[in-house]
């Protein structure tokens, strides 16, 4: 079993945001669906629904990064975010794509249906919160998904407890926890550090926190509603 | 007993995206939290608990007429954005804290409340929908919280079931059904239709009608979010 | 003759950015157009030129307020940006709509003209930078034009080649030197503090002071314009 | 020679917009900066001055197809805004990086040169445009450039004053003309209709008509820009 490997190093923003948000960070990451996934005893209606409603939800994800790209002020970081769009267009969407042809869903079918309030609650928070506010904002917004998969999917795997044969959930598990998925989050950990060095400094530390808190619940409350569901 | 005046005249764009969303409008307008607020059977602790989180949504709402003056087309739809942020911020805003008072609870205790879900995702499904489209847009998505108000008010004081000696919400059925909100009602219905002839088109209707579906079904939510917490 | 009065304290963010920008501040702020305007010796169709270029530029300012108020973190900072659109709509205006009617053209006249494309490559700039950024990036945009006016007038009425007696543009002079102008320019300048308190630190200062940049040079290209026309 | 191909087909939105602007549409592709481009005439320092400022201005064109594709109401849509950015930041960039180099200029030189005036203007007009507006406004005002340019080119390579042995501008006229860009162009007229189908009518035509115009002059003032910097 391989150690766990922290996306994060010591002392990142993204480290220190989610220090200042230990309890909501944990109540996200140690959800119980997320312990469920990794026993493998999540029951399939909870991850049928969640995996549909996380499909819609990477629609309006593609759609903040465009905006995030629109909103850049290098070239690099315009790149980055454009790369970013396309890596949920192109690979993430297919992982979504392939447990649904297992069910019989085609994309058609998923695109008709409507989105939950959870989902909509935290796609629309991150996507009002980039409008209102700068590119920093978007992606301290962005970052307890793109950069908590990661942790999950890592902590999932240094785990005595996860199952792993006959698991249904492990190519999930592993999608995440694999190197294409963990260049993604330490881009994203790099990028975040270099936009508070050119766009914020101590005074703006309480303000992206806060932002941080909002969108670490909503992750939470999705997790909830995967498990509500079943 | 005054006869029902539908705020919204018969071939309006307001009136047929309700006609085009019916069974959703009346799960909004009809809600058993509207019933028990007239009735004045209501739980103070539901009536609280939605009193709180409107006020949080019309901050909200404030920002988004700001957003709706920013996108005007011409002078006057920016004065009249200019107008309706103004009436949330110095009038709507007066009853809740006139409310909230009679609760022992200031400004500064209110602001402190997290804002529940359902008030997020109403509110940043509205301010969201306006950033990606236009006014138009925006103005539809607003509609059924400032149009609807003032349907459900006018409905509540033609009931023959409507108690008004002694209810404890006659106040905030009054206020709706006021003149002053009545005309606010009005010139937002009026908008909407100058706005359709010069940004729309029979074809655009299908998509205003999706919007108008969502806000609907969000509005909705948020009575029921009311019930829930009695 | 009054001392001149500086609308921004030492030390203050307007202060630090205009010092690290002092080419272009002056190349703004002393305009031979601002000279002229002093000496009663503009050409009228100068003055006329620019000051209806003026109004349609100040049509879009209003919207960057309302963008503003949109994008503000607090009520506090909500309602400044509202007055602030209030007072350019309902203030600021009358003063070019009482000299266009010495000229015999009206408000409607005055909106057919089309933007001149100095006019159009300052507004652009300003709201498409508060898009791209957040609320700091368009306070830092607007700066130039809200609080540079209130400088350029203190410099002319304390400065002894100001010709008073029969100036024409006297009375453009004292509305920006008045104290109803100077209260908002000295607000501007404290909000502008808080915020970055809040939202900046050291680290964003040059990404500031690129901004500040921008927009006092196209603030004197915006007189030069005027004076082109004569 | 090949006959002229028209890019955009009789009674396509684009069509229809050009043929409503016509004198301004004509002042922009039969500017002298083209006549003379196709002659093989125009000065070196007015082309080199131009494609500098070209290569500024597709920086932010990449910028307006990120935007386009966060206001995108499909995947089509959203992928088609997302496929021109690439094709601007990876292809189109590539003429002007290969022309600056014959010039002894890097990338990182002409990151350094100043945005004209005629840059920004047209530049964060459309931009601007796009925020205020939805995706239809958005693509209204960069159809000017992106189709635009497939017209041109398409005009001089059908037209007998055309040189094309030893003129050093061949390689501008080939790109705009071949292919690959024309293919380009052709998706982008059928997407204004699809979303002409979608998010109007005709009642809109005539706000569109405004923005389209406003465009075109200043595509003209950009081949002016160039002229005059010779």
């Amino acid at each position: 079993m391989p150690p766990f490997r922290d996306p994060a190093p010591k002392g990142s923003l993204f480290d220190r945001l989610r220090g200042a948000n230990e309890p909501v960070w944990l109540s996200y990451v140690r959800h119980d669906f997320v312990r469920r996934l990794a026993a493998g005893t999540l029951p399939e209606p909870a991850f049928r629904f969640y995996l549909i409603q996380d499909y819609l939800f990477l629609v309006q994800f593609a759609r903040a990064y465009a905006l995030a790209a629109y909103k850049a002020d290098t070239l690099d970081d315009m790149r980055q975010a454009a790369n970013s769009m396309r890596v949920i267009l192109d690979d993430e969407m297919n992982l979504h794509v392939k447990f649904c042809a297992g069910w019989g869903l085609t994309i058609d079918d998923i695109l008709k249906v409507p989105e939950a309030p959870q989902c909509m609650a935290y796609t629309r928070f991150v996507l009002e919160a980039g409008n209102a506010g700068d590119i920093l904002d978007l992606l301290v917004a962005l970052a307890p998904c793109v950069v908590g998969y990661a942790e999950i999917a890592n902590r999932l795997v240094a785990d005595p407890a996860t199952r792993r044969d006959g698991n249904p959930y492990r190519e999930w598990i592993e999608t995440y926890a694999g190197e294409d998925y963990q260049q993604v989050a330490a881009k994203a950990v790099a990028q975040l550090d270099r936009l508070e060095a050119r766009r914020a400094g101590s005074g703006r530390f309480p303000a992206l926190v806060k932002l941080f808190a909002g969108a670490s619940k909503l992750e939470a409350d999705f997790w909830q509603m995967g498990l509500d569901a079943a």
